[in-house]
Parts: C-alpha cells; structure tokens; sequence
C-alpha cells in the first residue's frame, strides 16, 4: 500500500525531463515521428499525451535533406575575399551568406547574421559539425514551424497528444555561453502572456511575457547535451493549452522594436 | 517486487524540477536557506544533496533589504527631465540611474542599462512590482554571488550539499518574451566548455560552451511561474562538480569582446 502510494497516488512533484536514447543516425526522408517514437518505446519511457518533445534542429534538417555539398558551391567574389581575409573556407561563407537575408555584425572572423526566417544567430545557424562527413554542411530547416507540426502530426497518427519544439543552439548578446532555444513549434503557443494582470499591490507585473518556449528548449538540452548523441528530450508535467495555429512568429521581435540590430 | 522495482530499481529517468511551495512573504534578515529547508520540509519534498537550488533574486533582495523607499529618493535633473518627457516617475528613474553604471540604449520610454555588476537589463533590474507596498522598489541583490554562497553555506549547515542559483527575469535582444537567467551562483560552474572537444568526423564542436546556469535559472522558471507566490525551483538530477570558488563572472562578456553594446 505504501509502495502503491508513492508510485500512483503520489506522482512524481513538477516536471520531468528526460532523453531519447538509441535515436539511430537520421538520414534524408526518414519519419522522425515514428523513430522517436519507436526509441523512447525501446529505452522504457515511451511517450505519453502532454508530453513537450524538443527536437534538435540537426536532425529534422537531415531527414529533410536540408545538407550542402561544398563542392557544389560556388562562393561570390565577397565570400572569397572575406574569407582569404579570416582564413575560412570561402564555399561555407557563401552558404551562410545564402542563409541569411542581411548581416547584422562582421567584426573580424565573426559574422552574425538574420536568417531568412528572422533568426539573429552567428553563421546563420550553419552547422560543420556532425555533418556526417567532412565538405558537408547541414543549414537549417526552411520552415522548422511546419517541420514541427509535420512531427506533431506524426506522433498523433500514433496515438500520442505531444508538443514539438525544434530547437537550435544560439549564443545571445552580453552574455556568454550558448543555450538552446526555439525556432520551430508545434501544438502549443511559444509566449505567456501577463500583460493587465496585476500583483497583490495593484502593480502590473515587471515581467509582461515569458517565452516558454525557449525555457522549455534550454530544460531540454540538459538531458540532451551537445556532445551525447541524443537529440530529443521529453518534458512531461507541463500544463499547455493545445494550439494547432502556434508558430515561432510571436519570438520573433520585428526590427522596428529592436534596439540591437 | 514490481511495485518495488519501479520504486527503486528503476528510478525517474533524467531530470525532475519541482518548486517550493509555502515560502512566507520574505523580510529583512530572514535566514533564506532555513527557510526553504523547512519549507521543502512541509511540502513532503525535503531538499537532497546534488540539487540545484535556484531562488528568484527579489527574495534575496528582501531578505537583505535591498529595498529603496521612493520618498528618500531626490532625482537629478536629468531623471526629471526624462521622466517627464515619458510620462515616469522621476524618483524610480533615478534609482535605475544609480543602480546603473552605463546606459546602453535609451530610446522612447525604454532604458538598457548594465549594472554595477555588469549584467545587462531594462531598468537596472529594478522592480516596482511585488515590493510589498506602494512608494518602494526592490533593486538587485548587491553581490549576487555572495547571496548564493550564503544560501549554499546555510543549506551545509542544515546538512545538505546543494548548488544554488540566483535568478531573475531579463529581455533579450532580437527575441520578445522575457526568460529566467542566473545573476550568481554558488557550488557550481555556470559554464560547462566543449573547447577543444571534436565530433566523431574531426570537426570541433559549433557549440563551444554551454551557460548550464541560465538554461538551470530557465528550467526552474517552468515550475516557478512568475505570478505564483512560489521563488523558489529545485532541479534534482543534474549532474554537476562541487566547485566552491564559482562565480556567475565567466558569463559577463566583456566590453571589448561584445558586438552589441
């Protein structure tokens, strides 16, 4: 009875977090829904309706293909003469050029840029890393909102009511050190919003809207890690209101309210 | 035995985040750490060795009686003219003024300020929600670090070996909605650095050190809530390395190496 009760009757308090082992190697046009799926089946947490699934954008660009041979690559005379200046392969600037639609800072070897979906990240998010071979690159996914909801859609043809969160790596201004956060969502809205509430003394509150969704990606990464290869996490416990017309638009502060770009 | 194995032999996989409910409203010289021992207590979620304690900053402040009384506040001309032009009350504008020790962006009614400490804020951090009356703001904890090692030295001497975290609630730039980060940190490293590492293809890793500390700060954020009366998160399951001499300083980009500043 005893063991019952801290089992069922007391569940456990708050969140858990937890990682998606044994994700395979993910190759172009494979069902991430169903993988993800099938290997938290195998490592005994299957998924469960209300879980928050946060997927690491590397693999939804690879299963979408969204991989660029360098040696189809043919940089502009910028590209060439920027990079011959920072000692870089002048075919990956001319891919995180191509990624972005204008770039914010180029001081010295360092070029932060807006991607065409209004993301402000070094290189355009383009990753060299786990590429899966060297003259490759993975770039992001054109439109990790419909990546997300393809994976939502996925998991419910499954039987399973989850939010999907595709999320990057980014380093943030002032502070250093990255963390992950959103640039795709599905099923749940990215923001709450306090604002015309007001606190017990007839102030409104200070913090007017907090963006879940990159909390929610950041909780993630602890258990995914960057180095592990385990690129999805599981957060179940957290209350949402199931939104199908969510998309990463409201994170995204239009430049005419923006101080830093 | 089944009831038992998941019990015991088999237990929560990854992290779990939880907050503390029952803290008292916090005043002048209250032992923080004592009171969210006893606090964890009641709630039947005792605090454990290898948790990661993370406590909203205004609690800090309070219990240090980092609280200005507004009517003790004489602003310079500059607040005043500025106010007026905005609409503000003069004497708030000048506590953000003195908690500041640069103005990094002041356009319309919106002040970026970085702080004695050196983190980056609308407003110096200053708060006039939750101040516990009318006519008072809470500003920063002085040395936020210190208020962390206090906290983590107070929980040793209740016998339990937890990191802590002080967070509060910052804008970004390029993103709307606001999110939980760590202004000090006490027991732990806030940084965990890959510098150095390479993938299984010989690449060094994009992701070149992860700000475990704010995706933490985040994390607790989840359970906290900003309106809930509840300040207090703790992460049990995180893996992390006692190190006493810690600081949130390796977080801080310096001036010289900041794009956007």
């Amino acid at each position: 009875l005893c063991c019952i009760a801290r089992c069922y009757v007391h569940p456990v308090p708050g969140l858990q977090i937890f990682g998606v082992p044994g994700i395979p190697e993910i190759t172009g046009g494979v069902d991430l829904a169903a993988t993800i799926v099938d290997a938290a089946i195998a490592a005994g947490s299957p998924l469960a309706d209300g879980d928050i699934v946060v997927v690491t954008s590397k693999i939804v660009s690879k299963s979408e293909g969204r991989i660029i041979e360098l040696a189809d690559v043919e940089p502009s005379p910028f590209a060439i003469e920027w990079s011959a200046e920072w000692d870089k392969d002048p075919a990956v600037t001319e891919v995180v050029l191509r990624e972005a639609k204008r770039i914010v800072r180029q001081v010295g070897p360092v070029m932060i840029t807006e991607t065409h979906h209004g993301f402000v990240c070094a290189n355009s998010g383009v990753d060299q890393s786990s590429s899966g071979a060297h003259g490759r690159l993975v770039v992001l996914p054109a439109d990790p909102d419909a990546s997300a909801r393809r994976i939502r859609a996925g998991f419910a043809e499954l039987g399973v009511d989850a939010a999907v969160i595709v999320s990057d790596t980014f380093g943030r201004a002032w502070r250093e050190g990255q963390t992950d956060i959103a640039i795709g969502i599905a099923g749940m809205q990215p923001i709450l919003s306090y604002i015309g509430q007001f606190d017990p003394h007839g102030h409104e509150f200070r913090v007017q809207a907090v963006c879940l969704a990159d909390e929610l990606a950041g909780a993630a990464e602890l258990v995914k890690g960057n180095i592990s290869r385990m690129p999805v996490g599981v957060i179940r416990g957290f209350q949402w209101d199931v939104d199908d017309d969510a998309t990463i638009a409201p994170v995204l502060r239009d430049q005419s309210r923006d101080l830093f770009r």
